[in-house]
């Protein structure tokens, strides 16, 4: 099975090092020599879409993707409106910045009622589409493990994410797959092979065993138990050749040094991935 | 929705009061008029099973299920039949305490191979199949959450489980349902009509937010985001009618005094499933 020969799609998603603010992110990349970065919203809020842009410009780093728009399902309409507007905040980031990539986490259940969470989530996307599509931004269902199903997404398969993606032309609506979220599936490949052209992003990491913790439970490529390799393949057979994203959630790499993080990630990534 | 009328298919899962011997289990469910119970291996193992055949048969009460066989996937052959050899154990003990259910929690992959494994459990319960018809036992293969892909069963979802049992008679293989497993799942209703005349157990707890950890994450009917009495209502739909089980891995509830679990769950199994 084929190796990758570069790290010229490794993409540093910010999340693995939150301690470290938007500019310490870019440079990071910059000493590393890493040539792409998925931007959190946490960290643009911090100094301003004006001042992240700048950074980003500066450093002439790429943006894989923005982290995060979603979280449609609201108790009132008044609450999934303001959703709605914070999902156009979130379009107009990933224009500015330069990616035409937003990640939808598509949010938990206001109540007990998951079809109806689901489809407020079908509803949402419905409602943000067009003005994605006028700034040039394609939308990315990212589907969460199910043991977020409570707390962070209704969207837990690729199965579910495809259904919904299917509704929309490949450049308007696409899918994230993500290694930690879905390893477990018995269906991932035939969903893989599905979602061809749809693609709009792959992360990796690795489900650590014993398992932490529900949030903080994912580890560096190659300290788990996931087969990352033949998922890679699978993926590019699905016509996806973007950046590949690194996302891992996990105290001990957020208490390790950033340099020391990023050359283990660029390591293993050609390694492993 | 039809509520529940009594307690006479309610069955006491024993784990959700480890602490307890089987003499002291089998005794609360006497004072609390509980009819049935599920038995757990490692309570067996303290006592001897002919001393558990015994406090069972003196008290009267109903065995439900014997929990666990399955654990098939492992790294040689040699390891692979030891698991038989502990199944035709579970099976023996299942048909000693009278129960015709032996639920099957089907073991983690032995490396990275998912599909390896998934293969392994296929073939160990062919395995075994054989000898539990001899004694009467069923085996319910109960799919385990996408949570404990990596440490305990490679079977997470109930058309996984489905799937297996097609190939036997209904009398040999059926699934068992569990809500803390599945209630995520955007096919579980689907699953569980194809499941029809096959489902051998039904077993009850809830999703608790925030979930505090990986194991002990479950809490008692009410506490938490399950809509019960839908799954309920289609399991039976589905042809089953016999115990529910209260299954409670979760510490605050192992540290409260077992008659007071035994009255909240008498409780919240009329109200809520």
């Amino acid at each position: 099975m084929h190796q990758l020969q570069s790290i010229e799609r490794l993409s540093f998603n910010q999340i693995t090092l939150d301690k470290w603010s938007l500019k310490e992110a870019v440079n990071g990349c910059l000493r590393a020599e890493i040539p792409w970065i998925s931007v959190w919203r946490h960290k643009i809020e911090e100094i301003g879409l004006k001042e992240s842009k700048k950074i980003i410009q500066d450093a002439g780093i790429k943006v894989s993707s923005i982290c995060r728009g979603g979280m449609f399902p609201a108790a009132t309409e008044q609450e999934r409106q303001a959703r709605i507007d914070d999902n156009r905040r979130a379009i107009d980031e990933a224009a500015e910045l330069g990616t035409d990539v937003l990640v939808l986490v598509c949010g938990p259940a206001p109540n007990k009622d998951l079809v109806g969470a689901r489809q407020m989530v079908e509803d949402g996307i419905a409602q943000i589409v067009p003005y994605a599509k006028e700034r040039g931004v394609k939308l990315g269902i990212e589907p969460l493990h199910p043991m977020y199903a409570a707390e962070r997404s209704v969207i837990n398969t690729l199965a579910q994410a495809n259904d919904i993606a299917e509704n929309y032309h490949v450049d308007e609506v696409g899918v994230i797959v993500d290694v930690f979220h879905l390893w477990w599936d018995p269906d991932l490949y035939n969903q893989i092979a599905r979602a061809s052209g749809r693609i709009l992003g792959y992360h990796v990491s690795d489900w650590i065993v014993p398992t932490p913790d529900l949030l903080m439970a994912r580890g560096m490529m190659g300290d788990g138990v996931i087969d990352l390799r033949p998922i890679r393949l699978a993926v590019e057979q699905a016509g996806y050749n973007g950046p590949i994203e690194v996302e891992i959630f996990n105290q001990k790499v957020w208490n390790t040094p950033g340099d020391e993080v990023l050359a283990k990630m660029k390591e293993r990534f050609i390694e492993l991935v």
